[in-house]
């Protein structure tokens, strides 16, 4: 192993990693950070070699750290070995997992899309908590949909926090960003069903049809869908509210109408 | 309104509230705290009047924050206005909630459960993240479940992030805390199917037989269910999972069981 050893946090990989904890700097590098050795590991294994590796020197044996940082340095990525304390900054944790790798962000353009390639797909306008985000990606990723659509003003699917959610499956799922004027033209070529989720609907979400590839839209945390949102679908439905909740957690929702949808 | 108002973060109800941070604190005084306007009056209207309520200055005109001072009032709890700062603290955010309750726990006995007052129940074995707790919670009320049934070592449903994440339904939703040996033995009188969600199981989660009341068995985010608890169920199933992803958020999952079960 041929890395050098960082000590400093004035050390400029170290400020540009620690930097990418900015929606701002993420946006103008198009990188994002992925910690964990599982999450590494799955970007290489999905074809997307990091760009710079940072690891603690308590794992630098483990053979998967050493498959990655050949992995980077094969793609002239820069690998550094640095301190639990650089590890804690950049993580901003306490307990910091012992790998950090920097990778490239991947959209795909709307036009992109081949609907037929999977039987459902997700959209969601203006989610706004990273966590949500993160976790349905996970999702999506698990029902084998094809890709999650972020349409309007979203979080970035790219922060720290939303990467962690996702467990991995930031580098597995396809994500496309598209303003509602954008969606709105788009989804008229859609071939399957385009089913929104309105907990003012009176159809059940198990009683309607998905008709393959289904699109499943779903609105944001506080308000749900919009009216202009909700009239672009082929049919609005809710999931049925039994007990004194007035709604479910987005991730959750998202999940139930997925698993509806895809199967 | 007589309202104390305190400005001292060394004011004995102040310390008090705070020091409900503490698990052991909460399982020695049987308290907890809810934030929120929204919370609070959820706790009120079902019939769980606070011990202790706190406010900040701005929201004092608030005619629901005056019914939930006047709620606790009534059931002799102390009502105080305190600054922002004490807010702040009590909350740990910046931004804390306006209004903040300490409410007394309840947890209901496993022999008294009554099975078939709901189509439904959920259990959890040694469940961790206290997020999850919280939106499972949320997701068994919205599903009109009887109960949540702790198994084990678990998390603590009553910690102010388990809370936060029930969105209100902490004080709508049954809680029942149980040693595996307890479950077990209990297990044996159920009426209905128990299911149990394992990622090894060969049967689809939507082809299972959830004789009513259901109880779905969940294992914990690490792990999935032990072989143990597994072993008690009269069915195994799994979700299916058809990418990379080779598991699902556990409230993720849970929901998509709560749905596939309760209706």
């Amino acid at each position: 192993m041929n890395a050098r050893t960082v000590t400093s946090l004035s050390n400029p990989t170290v400020k540009a990693v620690r930097a990418l904890h900015l929606r701002k700097e993420r946006e103008e590098t198009g990188l994002f950070v992925a910690e964990g050795l599982k999450n590494v590991t799955e970007g290489i294994e999905t074809g997307h070699a990091p760009r710079i590796l940072m690891y603690g020197r308590d794992g630098a044996d483990h053979p998967v750290l050493q498959k990655a940082i050949k992995a980077t340095q094969g793609a002239r990525g820069e690998v550094i070995e640095v301190t639990h304390d650089i590890l804690a900054k950049v993580s901003r944790r306490d307990n910091p997992q012992a790998v950090v790798g920097v990778f490239q962000q991947r959209f795909t353009a709307l036009a992109e899309i081949q609907p037929d390639i999977a039987p459902c797909w997700v959209a969601l306008h203006r989610v706004r908590d990273p966590g949500n985000l993160g976790t349905i990606v996970r999702t999506a990723d698990a029902a084998g949909c094809g890709g999650v659509i972020l349409v309007g003003e979203c979080c970035d699917p790219y922060s720290v926090e939303a990467v962690r959610a996702t467990m991995g499956s930031i580098f597995a799922v396809p994500l496309v960003q598209a303003s509602e004027a954008e969606f709105a033209a788009w989804r008229a070529g859609w071939p399957g069903s385009v089913v929104g989720t309105l907990l003012s609907a009176d159809k059940d979400h198990r009683t309607a049809e998905y008709r393959k590839p289904a699109l499943v839209l779903m609105g944001n945390e506080q308000s749900g869908l919009t009216p202009d949102m909700a009239a672009l679908c082929d049919v609005n439905v809710k999931i049925p509210m039994r007990g004194r909740a007035d709604s479910l957690n987005l991730s959750v929702a998202t999940g139930i109408m997925i698993y509806a949808a895809a199967l």
